[in-house]
């Protein structure tokens, strides 16, 4: 493990439990009857708790999407051609995306994170650049990437988050990604740490047929069988059948925690990275929001782990960070609430 | 019928379907695999073809609160007192209640329409005044109201509906309620107009225990037994067992829907509104949006009469029109994808 991740890691102190009943407190004496806003009580107190106050506040909201391509696509496991990474890049600096639009219509900001695709960006001052390859090794035949490029993905992700922290002073952020073929390597990734049969936690990613989701299952499951990555080694699962942007973003989610800033986790491939970062500092997820429930089945055992339980259920499965930034949003308004709503008494109204 | 009730629900045209398939077209046609955003897909569609665009947009948002008083509550079927009410009204004019936060968090503007609340408000220029009577009477032993009364309400939440419109233009409006009682009406009133028995109707309300609930589920029951409203007489129903802001809101619901504004119906209340104005103008939903999915089991039935889904299901149950405008807000994303997302050929990015 390089110096910058364990130092990290070192410096994420277990959310403070001391301000939960404050907050439950609280919201509990706001004029309404106790619990009836479910759900979005719940994140009010996460982020009471996380901020370590009764008054908690997200004003800096920022989605980041971290992208890289992959080997894998050459097994023909996506039914999108592997260069729509790049155009899609593209796509998110015109600001033509479906997270361009939600950052837009919600307030947040937007950063992308180019941790390896397969195409020379000119030098466009938005993207920050955090190439580690132009994509990894087909993990069908061969290790994705070796332990050390797994290290310096991590160690680029909280970079990257350390220098969006130092810009912008988020409150949250929406940790999101693009990279075709990706939900292979998440798939991989929380079968290993899972201990789930791939069959389980196999999803069709951006759309592949009944023929095509079996094959994406032997794909996966034969690559498995000849990397053997142990569950309990972030670093060796990553390494055999990650992802460049996988990596970085559970770095970007250890250097998010570590500045006390909240995470939202977005789909399926978020959330296998969630679980590389829970593999390395386990009460990470304290720090942790999960934003939407995807359609993507591998998602589901996913947050089991996490102990996580996903507060938006839309039937997305885009990924790009789109379920968490409109989670972002909602927990805005949350907290909102737990700040300037009225309290019984200060209300004069009675009880029941 | 009064003139006005019949005039408005002439004056309601059929969504005209045609935009639909263009709209599907346009979102199919964005950066994102096919149906990937889920619900907001559905959404967008929806505004869409009700506002006859392929660039539906939602400016102006308001949150309308039909506040009113409930003779049932003598009957004991709330833990809240009936000063509640009244109380509950001062809160929402001096901004303290949950609708206030969320409508500050998200850029609604908020109404209050007193549609009959026991007390004397002195006269704050944020009411709007429609008042019927100072509650209904108790229709655990008479009718509710009288059938002037009930036509009188209706046409009260369409002019209040039309003052609103014309101060504002709202391009959307959340329909919400407050009125210790009223889940009563809204169970007896579903009950009614959906032929399902009141045990399988009748939630907690407020939070009233299981005693509560058994003891509730007997004093609506004897009372439909009583009054036998007839399930296709809407102003019937509202006469024998409905209440003031129930009436109003149905009123609203129609001007809305007369004035091409978009629905979103709230909780289990708001929706009883909404089966009152289906019965009264079958095609009127397709105006309409279903908030969120309300804790009051009652909702799911008339929500499936109403042939609407809910959009958000966050555990909520505290009506105020607070479900509805946190899924105007989410509408308002919806429609901004819709608009200003890039179309693969705009962008440049290949297809499956």
């Amino acid at each position: 493990m390089t110096k910058t991740i364990q130092e990290t890691i070192n410096s994420i102190t277990p959310v403070n439990e001391v301000s939960r009943p404050q907050a439950q407190h609280a919201i509990d004496n706001k004029t309404k009857p106790v619990g009836s806003l479910g759900r979005l009580e719940d994140i009010a107190i996460k982020c009471a708790t996380i901020q370590q106050t009764t008054q908690p506040i997200l004003r800096n909201r920022t989605a980041i999407v971290f992208a890289a391509d992959h080997g894998i696509t050459t097994e023909g496991v996506s039914v999108y051609p592997a260069e729509v990474t790049p155009q899609m890049c593209i796509n998110f600096l015109n600001g033509g995306a479906a997270i361009n639009a939600i950052c837009n219509s919600t307030g947040a900001s937007f950063h992308l994170v180019n941790m390896g695709v397969n195409y020379d960006f000119s030098n466009e001052p938005q993207i920050i650049n955090r190439v580690i390859r132009k994509g990894t090794s087909n993990f069908a035949v061969e290790p994705a990437m070796t332990e050390v490029e797994a290290q310096n993905a991590i160690d680029a992700g909280m970079s990257a988050m350390q220098e969006i922290y130092d810009k912008e002073n988020p409150d949250i952020v929406a940790i999101g990604e693009m990279g075709i073929g990706n939900t292979s390597s998440a798939t991989a990734i929380t079968a290993t740490i899972c201990g789930m049969p791939v069959s389980e936690v196999t999803g069709r990613g951006t759309g592949v047929d009944d023929a095509g989701l079996l094959h994406k299952q032997k794909v996966i499951a034969k690559a498995l069988k000849f990397h053997k990555p142990s569950a309990t080694d972030p670093i060796d699962i990553l390494a055999k059948v990650g992802g460049f942007e996988i990596a970085g973003m559970a770095g970007a989610m250890l250097k998010a925690a570590s500045l006390g800033v909240i995470i939202v986790v977005d789909g399926f491939i978020s959330t296998s990275a969630a679980l590389i970062a829970q593999q390395l500092c386990p009460h990470i997820t304290g720090y942790m929001i999960a934003g939407h429930k995807s359609v993507e089945k591998g998602q589901i055992a996913a947050l089991k782990k996490l102990n996580l339980a996903p507060v938006l259920d839309l039937g997305m499965r885009l990924g790009e960070g789109t379920g968490a930034t409109l989670t972002m949003n909602l927990a805005v308004t949350a907290t909102d609430i737990l700040r300037n709503m009225a309290s019984f008494d200060e209300a004069g109204v009675s009880r029941e």
